[in-house]
């Protein structure tokens, strides 16, 4: 029966829009960097490589967070789709310490990630989105998927890249009328860049007359260096604004898969629940013993709070580390990041030098590097949404061991300049290297 | 600043398919229930409700699999969207051993439950749905979601609700030309009929002339009573059928939101591939630590096995019981589940003295069983998609305490009709008095 059956084979038709959402970008890099692997091995080369493309916190999970899904590891029951109410409470009140953000728990909704809760925000709200170019990769294939319209709003190095609100006035006045969402990461992946009080007030003022909502992507927010400056879009534009987050990136708990979104106070009690009835209708609830692991992960804890504080120093200081040291490289220039894993590397005064050696888009750069000997991962053009024709790329400065930086870093807390170089030389030997690396492309794109 | 902002208001305008999804079953009875236990308080009854509406496990987690989640909570990493290999392949393994499915672990697929894997598939193949009528709520909200259409799909009373292959093929006559998905559920949600051998291959060959596709919802499959008269779908038309899991059901583990699907071994490697794409777009991938917990849920495990053959024993007595308790009250008939937690009650020889009553609808009916001062929950017309005019009802019998169920069974395992009639009536008592209660509400329909 099952062989005369496997025999058998019919054609499956898939649905055309499928094919229009691209490979996500840690898929894509995993898959060439694989590729190059193989090819480097069949030519009996076994030399490192360099890791600036993916963008996952290098440390352990906080001990009370691991504790707590421990205690709850026996919790098999269904739960509201929304949430349960004790982690609503716990994220209520952990945005009202750190953010100053006054919902209560009708309007927090936990999801698969904030990724996941964002599919939800595109399904439910009409309309179309803004997009700024840069900006993370995630976002556009999920509107494709959805046959949700959305509109680049390129951004400028001038000005770190960040979304100008003239520029996004014009083009709410040359798109079609209606509602529109504007999606803004702050801070910013791919630049690291922080927006500060004044931008957003200037930019939620364009919003607030444009009848304009604003998705605010804030899954960095507690990895920003000078965590004071952090100022929260829902706190600006309580009534406009879609708040997400989690602890994929501040509480290394990616693989927990927790997001959360704060509506904005603007959204009628229907729309609570119509959130919940999307969540149910298309995944019923997210993992129990997870969210109860959130509800420790949210309250107040001074070991994670430690735990925050140190690792956001840390990035700090490799971040400010490798973007000093990729600019002392001639013909680039990065942005300095001041918040998440992140910098923009700028490779354009090279633009000629690079179109001699045939490599004419961001993506011939992005397989450039990563060939061999370089072996230099990193994302650029499509996967940063960018144009073609821009040589700028991300780099992502989290590939080390981050058990062994956060032992170090309590060992002897750095504090002098000099100590900070040192720790980052001592904690990310690798990345050290892959500049070298980068500087030996750049030295031999003259050869 | 605040208080400022939230004196704001804008109108956010909600995408209108959102209100083509009707309420998931499971939070509209929670709604209902809670509405008339304040109607009651209000009136100072505290009189107890009886639950035959709410679909889920009884039983506490198998503990190899709490244990394995607890070993495994320190895995905070992202993973592939498909799945980790480990459990893939575990799977693979578990289908083969369980049903005789051949299917590698490239075939396998793992979700936030069996649910999302539903949508993914509706969301991937292109095409129509045909939907049995009586079918479970849970996959109409999904398509209306997406846009996409559906057939209903008559069955009748006396071959136990189950698919007809000449109307499955008359329906695919009649309908438009191109490719249709057949959903099959087995065993079924809401009537707990089991599909044999003859009857898998009769629908099969009606599909293979066809070219329809089947999603084999066989959540329920390890809760076969007569487990060795369970065949998979996957085995009798492999090159056509999406087979989807769990271990909600027969592992009690609803709250740990993980599902499976076997896909079609006509697939491409490209369908393969872009489900892993259409994954990580939604939501990167589900939650790591219960991925390995999954490992062990999936391996060979003696422990593991003895508690599925216990509670599936379990199962059979008490849907045994109830179904012929429900069918002893005068214009009551039953079907008779041979897996699952369910029966369909049939109270449509009573319809004009519930017409008399003022009970019109199905949902009438769902109403008034709820009511004072019968308070008994079930599901019937919208909610397992019937018709308003047919007064069924589905009755799940997991209303009770499976930890105590459990322990009275190890310690003296029913073995003559008798012994098992006690042991329900020891296990669940509240069940027991609900019966009672419907027998009264059909006594005081001709008051």
């Amino acid at each position: 029966m099952v062989d005369e059956c496997m025999k058998n084979r019919i054609t499956i038709t898939i649905d055309p829009r499928v094919d229009t959402i691209t490979m996500p970008e840690n898929v894509r890099i995993g898959l060439m960097l694989r590729e190059q692997r193989k090819k480097c091995s069949l030519q009996g080369c076994n030399e490192e490589f360099f890791g600036f493309a993916f963008g996952q916190s290098p440390f352990p999970i906080p001990e009370p967070i691991s504790d707590a899904l421990i205690a709850n590891a026996t919790q098999g029951h269904y739960v509201d789709a929304a949430g349960i109410p004790e982690v609503r409470e716990a994220i209520s009140g952990f945005y009202r310490r750190h953010f100053g953000i006054e919902a209560d728990s009708d309007r927090v909704i936990v999801g698969n990630g904030s990724k996941e809760l964002m599919f939800l925000i595109f399904s439910m709200v009409s309309g179309s989105v803004i997009l700024p170019s840069p900006s993370w990769i995630g976002y556009a294939p999920q509107l494709r998927f959805l046959g949700k319209p959305y509109h680049l709003l390129p951004t400028r190095p001038d000005n770190g890249y960040k979304i100008d609100p003239p520029d996004l006035e014009n083009l709410l006045e040359t798109i079609v009328d209606g509602q529109h969402i504007l999606l803004l990461n702050n801070p910013n992946n791919p630049t690291g860049a922080l927006y500060d009080h004044d931008e957003l007030k200037e930019i939620s003022a364009v919003c607030r007359r444009r009848g304009c909502l604003v998705l605010a992507d804030e899954i960095y927010a507690l990895a920003t260096y000078e965590i004071e400056n952090f100022v929260s879009m829902g706190v600006v534009y309580p009534e406009g604004t879609f708040v997400t987050g989690g602890l994929s990136k501040d509480r290394s708990s990616a693989g927990y898969r927790f997001g959360t979104c704060i509506l904005p106070s603007s959204c009628s009690e229907k729309m609570y629940s119509d959130f919940g009835k999307l969540a149910a209708t298309l995944y019923t609830n997210i993992t129990t013993p997870i969210q109860y692991a959130a509800v420790t992960a949210y309250s107040p804890n001074p070991a994670i709070e430690r735990y925050m504080e140190m690792t956001r120093d840390i990035h700090r200081m490799v971040g400010e580390y490798f973007a000093e040291a990729f600019s002392q490289i001639p013909g680039i220039t990065t942005t300095r990041p001041q918040g998440a894993f992140y910098f923009l590397m700028d490779m354009n005064e090279l633009k000629p030098a690079l179109r001699n050696k045939g490599i004419q888009t961001a993506n011939d750069l992005q397989h450039a590097l990563l060939s061999h000997p370089y072996h230099v991962a990193t994302v650029s053009g499509d996967a940063i949404m960018m144009p073609q024709d821009n040589f700028s790329s991300r780099i992502a400065f989290v590939d080390y061991d981050g058990a062994r930086a956060l032992d170090l870093y309590q060992r002897s807390k750095p504090k002098t300049q000099e100590e900070c170089s040192q720790f980052v030389r001592d904690a990310a030997p690798r990345m050290v290297n892959g500049v070298e690396m980068i500087r030996r492309f750049v030295e031999e794109l003259d050869g």
